[in-house]
């Protein structure tokens, strides 16, 4: 089967986050069917396929989840594009994935098919699965299919989510001049975060832009009453030269001026490590753009257990969870081609 | 039974809107034991009470539900002062107009106590209960027992209720100069709002303040995504020299140029006629202050049906909704004098 009817019949499978099943399922029936004889475990975070032996292996990870489908999803019919929710996040990646694991079953490669990816945290699938394979198998390379524009995607930002209350006085809207109007005292706030530029970050030479971000507002109980509390849902992204703790304090000390701050959850960034041996043979023998990853991936989950991981899959990332989601099956091939090359030499 | 007594007793039992069945049957059992012998109705908006006469009749006037009791409530013993929910909103008012009812019961005087004027618009008691009463007497003066500090607060400013959304671009928050935060594109609206000034508009001489105000907002679908869209709630107090339609339009030369505009609920004005005969004389007789009412009231439904009205009963209308709510006994005894004076007079 080309690499375009598998992406195409992956997309076709609903599989939004909490529904993944059908599609681990077919994922599973399709290596048997075209004969894959190697290892298939079938865990609650997903699947994990390949033999595990002496040697270290190469781990080709991908998500099989997608964002809910959007009303205004655009399906048209092309024969060199492929539309459709997951196009690009990550069904191609995923096509990528299973035809070169079944191609090269010989080689010491390991696929790992993950549920919960794009929902919250505590629900991603590698969560549970990530300790029982680092256990079972020694990985010299994580590849993740996120989409990257067959770019290698070095690193990842991290995250840092937090609630800023900034509190006013009630009162009777009739007379607002007895209360203090919450709303109106979060100007400064969105005034400020908005004239903030994003702050280029070099780590192994790749620029990381720092953003922070007002993503959610909520403010008032009624109509009638002066709003005493507005509560501003901050998003900050941050580089790979800091921790969460430094993150931390960074964002404290821009924010805590305006409001209390709560910090609500947060998931660490990932090191570049494009100096690494592997990282470098990737580039080298695949001779693919190096960029950093201005957005967090389950990179950072290798990455923190000292494994080398980078980013690599076809798709624009920009288009992904947008209504027109859609990719050139050129882009597939070619992703395909450049992994063959890197697996023919270091699998 | 003292005032005092009648209003402690009020205020001790629950009555928040949609709950209101044990106050309005106390109010009947307590009109009964205290020898009141004229008609008493019992109607699903509440009790009516008074007998049908050739002669006009003054219709004393009041709702005898409460908005919720705030955790924080203060019920502090005092001889002096009655505080908790509804010492001044109004339960000393209905205190004063029970004991009125029951002294004055051969003068043409009646009582309506009415449920749900406290919630929503559509669920006020009078709603159901003013047309049968307009149809089965001749009222020549409405008295709305909400707290005036016992001046004569003529009129009510009208109501308009609007939302207003502003747009902006949806993106991944890791990238946010892909997208336009409409949390962002609010500022000018919030500014402009924040920095408009009550306008005086003088009515029969009273100086009605209008405002605009921003009681609500709501922006933002996820803690990872430039928010595309921000909802304000826009709360309008328009004065009596406006139709709900001018009101309309105002508000919309104010607004539209911020967004979409979408009016979602009004209630009109009341103009004060101060210079109606039976007006004059409540204030000759009673020489009490007289000034605005600056909120809405449902002396607004007597106006627009084309009865006098006004406000007047005990308490400050600043400590309605207050969890320090309360008012001094004095303030009771006062209002009852005042009220018996002009029905000596008048009814």
């Amino acid at each position: 089967m080309s690499l375009e009817k598998l992406t195409r019949d992956l997309i076709s499978i609903d599989s939004v986050t909490g529904d993944e099943d059908k599609i681990v399922a077919y994922i599973e029936g399709y290596l048997k069917e075209e004969g894959y004889s190697n290892n298939i475990e079938l865990h609650d975070g997903g699947l994990v396929v390949g033999n595990s032996t002496e040697r270290s292996v190469i781990a080709l990870v991908g998500h099989v989840d997608t964002v809910p489908i959007s009303d205004e999803q655009e399906n048209i019919n092309n024969t060199e594009i492929i539309y459709g929710r997951g196009a690009v996040d990550m069904k191609s990646g995923l096509a990528v994935m299973i035809r070169t694991i079944i191609n090269s079953q010989d080689k010491n490669i390991i696929g790992i098919f993950y549920k919960g990816e794009e929902g919250l945290k505590e629900h991603n699938g590698l969560e549970t699965l990530f300790p029982k394979i680092n256990q079972k198998f020694n990985i010299s390379l994580g590849i993740i299919f996120e989409p990257t524009n067959n770019e290698a995607q070095l690193g990842c930002q991290g995250v840092l989510n937090a609630e800023l209350s900034i509190r006013g006085l009630e009162a009777h809207s009739a007379r607002p001049w007895l209360g203090d109007n919450a709303v109106y005292k979060s100007i400064p706030l969105l005034e400020d975060l908005k004239n903030l530029k994003p702050e280029p970050i070099y780590v192994d030479e790749l620029e990381y832009k720092e953003v922070v971000t007002v993503t959610t507002i909520t403010g008032g109980t009624a109509k009638n009453v002066i709003p005493g509390e507005v509560i501003c849902g901050i998003n900050y992204r941050f580089s790979p030269d800091k921790t969460t703790e430094d993150a931390v304090k960074n964002l404290t000390n821009l924010l805590s001026g305006y409001g209390d701050l709560l910090i609500h959850d947060f998931a660490e960034s990932a090191h570049p490590n494009r100096k690494d041996e592997i990282v470098q043979k990737f580039i080298n023998i695949t001779g693919v753009k190096v960029e950093p990853k201005q957005a967090w991936t389950d990179v950072a989950r290798f990455t923190s257990a000292g494994i080398p991981a980078l980013n690599f899959g076809p798709g624009n990332p920009d288009l992904a969870h947008k209504a027109n989601e859609h990719l050139a099956i050129q882009d597939i091939n070619d992703c395909f081609s450049l992994v063959q090359q890197f697996i023919k030499e270091e699998a």
